[in-house]
């Protein structure tokens, strides 16, 4: 979206005459609605949108605008977000050994099919590094083996705040975060994680699933919360896969699928695509 | 959906405040809007909605609330259209000899995924007699070969009038239809037929993809035009297939893609989720 | 396949020469190889192949060339399995309320996809009666509730020794199997089950696949061992799904993955297509 | 496949016994086949197979074991290729301007996915030239307008002789080959285009896509031959697209299909798992 506009996500107690209200406050200060996108969840009672909104035409400043949304927005008892396009947003991306995934947002952010800038790359390892310095973005090495981990995500902390990072993507970051960091970055934490039918515990699923016989292996895209891996999902991808498949193949495919189910996770954030509602996020696909 | 209610589809150019009015208009009479997508389409400047109005609290008649939409349609310029929940589309089926299509309707129907009514199942030839009646639904055996084709064609043209059938599928019906026929449904008329990567054109298109060893095969679920198999496409499926499968191996998986792409092609159009704009057809997924 | 024929499938410790063995047997009576499928597990080390031969020009009986095979069999400590072909496969399905997959299993016997002779449709309800009625097919409504479980599944081995049945489907059968009858028929009986990402435990999965916003859902067809849900995987089939599907949307959409799964799982089977390793199947898909 | 082996691929008019003759070759030098596909093409009458041979236990050097085939692969009237494994392919890559498919090429070539060697990329615009730079691979900027066509594409027929360049690979490269350089390298050009569903003929096949509204878009990885985008199809990938993609967004998502169904398609060419015949090739997938 180049022009100039909008993006607000809402969400409240389901109750008649939202939209009404919402585009005729949109409509009063000549904005123009182009997407309009609602979700009324009838078991839930509840009511979600995101709007794009062009701004050309205001008869307000857009700063007033958004002001001036408080009065309905507070009157509906509602969580809402503006944002103003056009808009990057700033970006870490936390990483270990494995480079498939930094390597696929890299290359999606050039060709700006993801609005993003990246204004870190921070790995527990040094394997990355290079892959950051041709990229020409910073690269921290920060150790957080053993005792050094509380240190360690202090210091991811202090530089998530230090650069206004709005979005942490754990790209194959192979840490346990603590719950306290979690917590302060809750809702603007992506991660990505193989995913398997059946499920399968313990260590080395891929031997799992090669002894199982599986025939579809994928990966899930997901909000960070201090439940290791029930977050809200974002996306979520599948291949088929045979019996002739190694342990190794399956490592190779599955990769295919985090890379793919990341990058659409992290599209579908940075566009405001999605709202978390408690332990799901509505996503309003594109 | 089991509540009373309304489906409301509306197209017009586009233009600020569109959905401002409308949702006002619903909020006015006390209607719960339960779903509302809307597409603005910006490379054609027009814009094309879809409602889903709850109407036990409204403080008119359905009716008044219908007639009195008038004046805003007709301020927008708009074409629109009004439906009434529950319903239950009256259909006619035109087969010829295969029944897949047929059955995957049927059996769809019963379980009440199709919204639909089959008033008729109407074949120019008797092969799939048995099958209607056993659903217990009429069947007319109509002889459309060569000199006969103008009168059949006028048969069932009648029995379409007569029945008040609102939606005509083409379930493996392998007649062209006239022209007239065609401009007098404009718009009902369902059809689905195979598809490949790329095109062949001519006879025994399946004989044509094995020589060429293609590794997608297809179906397309569009409305009919009087240009042949170029209408607006309503929904599209495709199979993988390997250098071993038969031309009878083609022929079976693209039956597969054939009923699937029908039976959703179908629920999109009972369900009012279909808006034809020229040559192509606004769909709004469930 | 309507020439006369053969399949073999066989499964033995992977060393080397076991083509050219096999081959070599075959040709000497001038069977013609039309397939010859095979898989080496290297990390099992253990060989796994299914091979489809024509007869016509068989210098021996058929009867002889398969017990001459055992001397060839023995020496190579193999598991094999002779079919004759035309072969239409006897078949019990066991059903209890929901027909979706005795449909299709039907209609797809009726197509000839699937070459099997259904003997009878056992149920522990009286829902599908009708269905089977109509099909031609004997009903056999035997209660398995509470304290007839026991006497029931008596009655249903009975039937399946008496009918020579080769395999049992059990299609959205609603009852816990003994583990008695899991291993009278071992290799034979299959079962279809949904199938989510991550997997719910408890009652009601799709209310849970709501509740965390899953954006697959799927089916996983599966030989039925005594370890509940845990016998070798056949096929799976996954589908899209979003926020705004209800869980009946998700129970809708399981239902289509469900029947495409559990036909092509029968398909596989009945075309001696998997050869069972533990807890895995070997398929060779067509 | 890390240890020493030899892929044979072979085809040549079916009849019985093949299958046995080359098993027992293999087997008397006591070579292991650890893969054996084949594919018995009974419309065609024709046979081809691709084995997988470990030559640890080789009685004799690979060197006689592949000239000493010859006796058989005469008497059989075939056509038949081995290759020594470990083996990586000489890759020249051509490019225009966009760089979604090389990267994906180079990304998957670092992590082993595909084994290949890449000697040259070669381009008739300079916009990969930095991406060559940081691969350490040479770039060769040769101009192909005008006039300068037939030289420019000698230039690249004496560089794909001079480094012996096995595989040249059309990574949306935007000019048509001459027929003698696709004579010249027949069965070793690989390019990737855009596939619909239908077909559009001229310019700018998204607008039309968008105009016709499609629900599928794809990709089509195939092996070049004079008649242009008609040769032997490798690989075929597609994705869903809605109403609201506009012709940007189906490139984007075009341009997905594309990397991903060419990376396959190399895949599948440098593991020696293709077989032109005629207009179509054999895959062996894995």
């Amino acid at each position: 979206m180049s022009r100039p506009g909008l993006i607000l996500k809402l969400s409240c107690s389901d109750q008649p005459g939202i939209v009404a209200k919402i585009a005729s406050y949109v409509a009063s200060h000549r904005g123009n609605l182009v997407a309009f996108e609602q979700f009324s969840d009838q078991l839930g009672g509840k009511f979600f949108a995101r709007l794009e909104i062009q701004t050309q035409e205001f008869n307000v400043d857009v700063q007033d605008f958004i002001d001036g949304f408080g009065t309905l927005g507070r009157s509906l008892q509602a969580n809402w977000h503006f944002r103003r396009l056009p808009y990057r947003m700033k970006t870490a991306v936390l990483v270990t050994k494995t480079d498939h995934c930094l390597n696929e947002i890299l290359w999606r952010a050039e060709l700006d099919e993801l609005p993003i800038e990246i204004t870190s790359i921070i790995g527990n390892r040094n394997s990355c590094r290079h892959i950051a310095e041709h990229a020409n973005i910073p690269f921290h090495q920060i150790d957080m083996d053993g005792e050094n981990r509380s240190l360690g995500f202090e210091q991811i902390h202090q530089l998530i705040i230090q650069q206004n990072v709005e979005l942490i993507v754990l790209a194959r970051f192979m840490q346990i975060l603590p719950n306290g960091f979690c917590s302060a970055f809750a809702g603007r934490i992506i991660n990505i994680h193989h995913s398997f039918l059946p499920a399968f515990i313990g260590a080395n699923p891929y031997a799992q699933a090669y002894q199982r016989g599986v025939k579809l292996i994928g990966a899930t895209c997901h909000y960070v919360t201090s439940e290791l891996d029930a977050g809200p999902i974002i996306e979520q991808e599948v291949d088929r896969v045979h019996h002739f498949h190694t342990p190794s193949d399956l490592v190779r495919i599955g990769r295919h699928c985090e890379r793919i189910a990341l990058a659409k996770g992290i599209r579908f954030h940075v566009h405001d695509r999605t709202i978390i509602d408690g332990h799901r996020a509505i996503v309003f696909p594109d």
